[in-house]
């Protein structure tokens, strides 16, 4: 079945395995007359990548995206957009001695019922190396954003359960350059301290920790579409397709369960500049599945990274019972939603991206 | 631009509003020599139909599926199946003195944005009325999982902050018998009382409450496709097209943020039969984005209905400030998490409907 | 599988078989702001409709649109609009006699083979009924490409080896005024004379004839879209889903096989408007799958109509040989090809109408 | 638009320009377990490469396929298969005389209404060298539909007016071993040597041919589905997104309407075996869509090819007449017909491999 897939008319289609020759994304249906350069989609994968901190995995791969197609003198030209990160810091030897015991919180087990075979170097076509595709081609679809004055920015909300306060509303580019400039990409510098230690401890206890983010988006009225195609539905499709997230919400999201109508109904105002606006946002940028134009706000649950160094119980193909040991030098996140940032910000700029087009053909022009 | 489909190979399309002639479904997909018949059908139109308890829109609509294709010698044929539900009680008159104002909570500010025309009339396409039309599907698509043994299970898990003690885990089936006995479809009697009560002073405040719903489904091993295809993907997508939904998680979901690898990570093992299964179910019945054999379940938080008897404060589409208030004998659910239930399940079984026919793409055959 | 849709953006999903209770269709994705009427549908289904004349059926079914969603106060208001047209006309009785009987020609052997099942009243949902419903849709998309004036022309351009003499071009819009006066859909009155007759020859010996239809439109260059997504290729996959219809060519077609690079390569010019165009129009008005803006022109083949009143050889579901005979009564045409012209017309608008939306994202806006 | 995608469940994506970095494709949907390697797709590549004989291209260009994900232990994992090719003898500079000139029959002119810009290096995207993608995804698809005995065959039928005496019909498998050893993969050895002696002549006159192809295809009842999804739907889809092509007909095709009902009906009848067939096979193997387990066969028309020495009138980019003159060193067939047998093959088996899986979802399994 065809899955690897994203978008409709700005459509994404990833390939690649952890340990194979690459990874890579097709970007099918951007606009022509568009900017892109290798640069720009360098500097977003850089974001995503490893080795940076002690609060990510070490693995070193320095990603580099080698734009093959649908680009001439600098611009888009309408045609697909081929972009490939070759994999070079891949050893896949050490997954020797483990391909056959079933990773607990790995996907090797489904994967092998579904297909009868499984790529098991690094997690193969499961790992979240597939990210990275996402990221190269969320690149490009911010890029596209960019043009329409949208924006979009990421953050860690809470990790180990140390939450943030939550950063005063300001523009979203404004605030993604104070996100960048944080080691866990938090905007609350008190919280960071705090999470910095329980990731140490964790990670001194072979041990690892979830976390939830949360994103904001500036952008116009009017997009999403009705009944299945929300925007809402789209984005909680894309959150929930990233590795190891277990939850998504939007404005109030499970905290309006405990409220009462009068309070989490917006009531409708004008501002300032005459703008039809509402006084509070618990909806969180959306109605009817429509934006409003207010800023776009969701949170997203992520569970703690499954590749520990703690040993653990499992049984092999042939369901003997095995202990679990990650093999020596294998390299993880202590919390995999912190790299997850840039990963956020790219599949809500395809979502807003595809949205955008959509909303194109609204109306008679 | 075309959103009101939903699945690739077991695909709906939905249409009608709430104040127009009809609303109703085209099934497209599904396999020939199913048995289904209109009774069955009602039978699950019955469950989601208003009128039936104080804690419910006193709206008596008597939905009917008109089966109008698809169906010969009472079995699907391979040819679309279309079904009408014909509106009855819809008196849209009453609609006349709010039409020009935005209705706090609603949709019709983003349509009216969107489409520069809105059917105002009940919420026209927005309203949630649309659901019968997903239900009448759902009926088709639990059919054809049943001659699979797979079963769906929707529940109320809170309302108004009070919570259930979860069910002994049990066939769906089974539960799902004693949940369409209780009012609320609520499987702990004890916490039924207090919703109820929670329920009645809301009501006689002019006031809404939100809720929670928990849905558990027995499915085989496999279902569910890698990257964007990931079953709690899908899920999150049909929750999230849902009107009033504000977030969706699955397995530990949110709670997951705040646990450790140690202890979040699903042990393999082997059950009493030889099967490989996991000691626990933190996962939420999928890995990778694929069914583990082991009972899906997942959570859908909904808000407090929009629509209350209190009066609330908005502008009117010139932008001038205005008082709301419902026009006299307008009838709304207290809680629409409540009538929720019936529609989650039939989302669910088209989303397990869709996968299943996926699945059998997987292999060599 | 779902294949009962047509078009992306502009997309079509039909219902309904020969002697249900109705056919039907919902469009998703019609523009907003539309004007559209009942009438405006049903003028075209007048003209698809048989019995009107000694070359057509003598089923005198009269048809008419009920239109149950999407449209209000006279305007589309972007939510989908579902359109009945019940099935009044429709005895099946006597079609028990040869329910057991594979008929040349016909779609049945097929069905049961793949469905297992078939629905045999009046060839069920294979039947050319299924066609009133994209005129129903074609009328919509009609109404849509007028506003940006967009026209379609279909006509009669052979019947029975019986070749017109190809009318001036003209614009579409007074081309198809002298179509519709026309009993064969024919622009050219002496050939009109001899394929009558032959017509009638044909039905006299309980017989029945092909023909080639042509269609010729006008519109703006820059719709269609590269590689999977050309315009030839989805008037060609729109035309082979019409009942009886063999081959599709566009521009010099099958005729191109026999020229030469230097005859065949339509020469750029500049028009008195200082407008870029060609000299000849062998391409039929595309060149890379998109419109070069001069007229848009193509054939279709269609095989002459299976259901014939002279007795044929065939077997019966278990093999066993027998003679095959129409029951009495039985209404068909003796040409298919003459009330394929308003199928043609309308399935050439839903091609354009998607092409249209679609060329909207093709740049920055 | 993203329309650079072929197929739903076996679906592909190509990307790359005639002039860039590489082409490509991404094959997502292959059922795991086949077996692949990256000589079964040179094989097929090698019989597209130009270069061969003086009746091709004497562009040099040796494509090789470079897997970069989907196969591993030499089978595919469900995982999506990335193939590349690189382009090497790619000298774009000779373009640059002629990058403001329309070129007469080609596709820049449209592009760059359409896009407002073009990359003009050898045809950039709307080039022929994009089927190169095809033909390797193509031979996946030949290899999954081996597995079901499925088997194709593409031959030239005519050249420059000079048909063949049509081949016995057998096992398409032993017929292409034929085909591959002819210089013009023509089946009938003294039309051959007319063909080549009318390819000598236009070459000399630095002109080009126009020609017909024909497939036949061995393949099981059932295959393609009903209404839209007619397998000569998609057949003629397929076909008609091939650069160059004009006509697409099955089985009988245009001939079909110059014969009556009782001649082109195809009477049942039972073989040795006992299974139900037809006497004639005007319907070329389908019914209603749906394969009739007969022998599939449809011809398509392919223009002459459009880059010719012959000088030819045009006008540049701001309309001035201008001559037009191919540069120096520009090599191009005489007579493209030729080079797409493999792609008709590869487009073939992308058709019936979709419509292979798609089958699976048919009936209640």
């Amino acid at each position: 079945m065809a899955s690897n897939f994203f978008g409709e008319l700005f459509r994404i289609t990833t390939f690649g395995e952890s340990h194979g020759a690459a990874i890579g994304v097709v970007i099918d249906g951007c606009p022509a007359g568009l900017s892109i350069s290798k640069e720009e989609i360098d500097a977003e994968l850089k974001v995503r990548q490893p080795g940076k901190s002690p609060y990510t995995s070490p693995r070193t791969e320095k990603d580099e995206a080698e734009i093959l197609s649908g680009v001439f003198d600098g611009k888009t030209t309408g045609a697909p957009i081929a972009i490939v990160i070759w994999n070079k810091d891949a050893d896949s030897s050490k997954y020797e001695p483990i391909k056959n015991l079933l990773r607990p919180g790995h996907a090797n087990f489904t994967y092998l019922q579904k297909y009868g075979i499984f790529d098991y170097r690094g997690g193969g076509r499961s790992s979240a190396r597939e990210t990275a595709a996402r990221v190269a081609a969320g690149a490009v679809a911010k890029k596209l954003l960019a043009h329409y004055d949208i924006e979009i920015c990421a953050f860690v909300a809470e990790i180990g359960g140390i939450a943030i306060n939550e950063p005063n509303i300001e523009a979203p580019h404004k605030l993604r350059k104070k996100i960048l400039a944080n080691p866990l990409f938090c905007p609350d510098a008190k919280a960071t301290e705090k999470m910095m230690k329980a990731i140490e401890k964790a990670k001194d206890e072979g041990d690892s920790l979830g976390g939830i983010l949360q994103c904001i988006a500036k952008l116009p009225v009017g997009l999403g579409d009705p009944v299945y195609g929300k925007l809402e539905a789209k984005l909680a499709s894309a959150m929930l397709s990233l590795p190891a997230t277990k939850g998504f919400e939007i404005g109030s999201g499970f905290a309006a369960a405990r409220m009462k109508g009068s309070e989490h109904n917006d009531a409708f105002d004008v501002d300032e500049n005459g703008q039809i606006t509402t006084v509070t946002n618990y909806a969180g940028g959306t109605l009817g599945g429509i934006s409003t134009g207010l800023p776009l706000t969701f949170r997203v649950a992520f569970k703690p990274t499954s590749s520990i160094k703690k040993q653990q119980d499992t049984v092999d193909l042939k369901g003997s019972k095995k202990p679990f040991k990650l093999p020596e030098g294998s390299r993880h996140d202590p919390c995999v939603a912190i790299r997850a940032v840039p990963i956020l910000e790219a599949m809500t700029a395809l979502v807003l991206a595809d949205a955008l087009l959509f909303n194109r053909s609204a109306k008679l022009g």
